[in-house]
């Protein structure tokens, strides 16, 4: 069929299958690069490059395929994205895009240029300035390293000189900067839509939970104040103006106690936090990345039910995949799975996730979470 | 992955796709048979048997490969199918139930058996038996195959001796039956599902719309009185206890000037009527389809939206598949599109379809109708 034209997708894991599952209907094709076949995208019929992400030649293959290339994380080569971009298939988010936030440091100093709120925060060039630093942030701070760090790698929350002097031994010759430790109540993110046309599009505001640096649970709306709630949804368009590129963005902030809204970190990308619009909303955020890249007029936005809850299934064990106790689970109201098709399962890796949608947000969580505890993966 | 299994499915056209988009996310394999490959359910990540649906070698290999096996069709070897089940690889819907659909007229006997009002109908033997029941059925009538019709086919309608002389002519040696002619105000259908532990669960009864015989537009909700609703409500669980196997059903029916809801005819399988239920309820009828095969709890079948409309994109010409205008869809407010992925493209085949949901069902439908006059296929 001719028309809608290909989608390339660098990452193939579960956000590219989750696009893929969005842009068949719209009549897209869709190859992916994946460094192991069989990958979440292929399983639901995306053609596959098997390749590392990093890897040039698969990268330019991309391309060659692909009328519209886009990403499914933000660990690459913007370099090489940028060649394919000049070379006349468009790339969105852009390698510059994509480049700024992959330095987070700059990511930083971009949303402060912009007016964006921001905790405080400065580069750690040796021990000295670092000690400085930490007497300005009030003797807690967490070093970060610039590039790279996801999940809460790459981070470490510091309290003295020898804090310091750990931090800077692990993460060796890696550039690095600190930050100020926001004293947030909640933790908020908003997924924000903009398309090449420059339309934009925000989602709810929610509340994003995490255990060991890892999101695990999201509530859909955010239980904040309507002025909270205007305060990020008024960031969150502003940040995707400040990108300037085409996509779906995940906007993660800081709510603190009297009721400032900062920036936390930007994902260049659909996020984690988003993967509720899928039943909850009228347009779900992957296939708001395809209109978004594609060029298609953005859908709407709204939420079909009133709460809903996304939990995640992470893999409890090392092991071959065997998901145990989805009748239990189905059998709880409201309550809807998508397993990713991974193998084997690891501790922490995420293997899956719930969606629980209910009148209220209380009645949401509390199905969430009993139906999380009948799975075995 | 193991843990769900695989699903096997005789066909693998656009019914065979949404199943199979359906299957995936609970974590299910998927295999269909088509008879040529590329099909709209393989470009989703169902694997593909090329054969036509009445090989008994490919439907072996489909139950050597498939934990459930189900249909998206009717028009197949029941007894195939049989012999499957008996070796070991539940079927459902069952051949028994498959076998007593297929038979036009043997299902309306199984109806009026189980007191399920129908039109008044009987067999036709010959000519002379035809032009008795012309009299009796008041001067016009609808001649049946017994077999095989589809989309108006097989069927024709009768005023006098000389058309029932054509009609005798025109299908030959079929086994025909006749139909007294409902003068109904509305088309209705309700889908059905019933889970192989017996869980019976109906959908929102909608009002179905048709052009030369296809099934054009459903509205959802049916605008009919409480009385209607539950009358036909009530019809579909029956209906689903006296097939007695498992999957998800569509029940269509006529409403009389009287407020009388008569069944016309059923299909054992997905049906065109319950697409709209992907957008506009908690469960789709295709994931309600693989649940209830797979002997899981079946999902909430309630609305979350006011209102839906649902129309086909029925192919317009023939020649390769050229989609255009998808656009000017998606600019319209709560409208989506779902393309088979289908080519060539021919008169009246099903390409696509739209959905537009809305607070009322009028600005629904005026958005589906307004999102289907963009579409050129």
């Amino acid at each position: 069929m001719q028309g809608a034209g290909t989608i390339g997708i660098v990452g193939g894991g579960q956000l590219g299958r989750m696009l893929t599952l969005a842009a068949k209907p719209l009549g897209f094709h869709v190859v992916v690069i994946n460094p192991s076949p069989n990958s979440p995208a292929a399983q639901v019929g995306a053609e596959e490059i098997v390749a590392d992400l990093y890897d040039p030649k698969a990268l330019r293959e991309l391309a060659k395929r692909a009328d519209h290339v886009t990403i499914e994380i933000e660990h690459l080569d913007a370099k090489a994205l940028e060649t394919i971009s000049k070379k006349g298939t468009p790339v969105n988010p852009s390698a510059s895009t994509i480049q700024l936030i992959q330095d987070k440091f700059l990511q930083k100093q971009a949303l402060k240029a912009w007016h964006i709120p921001v905790s405080d925060f400065d580069a750690v060039i040796n021990e000295d300035s670092a000690v400085k630093l930490l007497k300005r942030f009030g003797g807690k701070m967490i070093i970060k390293t610039r590039h790279g760090g996801y999940d809460g790698r790459g981070n470490m929350v510091v309290m003295s000189k020898s804090d310091i002097q750990k931090a800077l031994k692990l993460f060796g010759d890696r550039q690095l900067y600190a930050e100020a430790i926001v004293p947030f109540t909640e933790e908020l993110a908003v997924m924000v839509a903009r398309s090449v046309t420059g339309q934009v599009a925000t989602y709810p505001v929610v509340e994003t939970i995490h255990k060991r640096n890892i999101c695990i649970e999201v509530l859909v709306p955010a239980p904040v104040s309507p002025v909270v709630r205007r305060k990020a949804e008024k960031i969150a368009t502003k940040v995707a103006d400040l990108l300037g590129s085409a996509g779906t963005f995940g906007i993660e902030m800081f709510l603190t106690k009297n009721g400032k809204v900062l920036v936390n970190e930007i994902a260049p990308r659909v996020h984690n936090s988003g993967h509720y619009t899928v039943v909850a909303n009228r347009t779900s955020q992957f296939e708001q990345h395809i209109r978004a890249i594609a060029g298609l007029p953005l859908g709407d936005t709204s939420l079909v039910v009133p709460a809903a809850v996304m939990i995640n299934i992470l893999g409890e064990r090392d092991g071959p995949t065997l998901a145990e106790g989805i009748d239990e689970v189905l059998k709880i109201p409201g309550v809807s799975i998508h397993l990713y098709g991974k193998s084997p399962t690891k501790i922490d890796r995420k293997m899956g996730h719930i969606t629980a949608t209910s009148r209220t947000l209380q009645q949401a969580r509390k199905n969430a979470r009993n139906a999380r505890k009948k799975v075995v993966i």
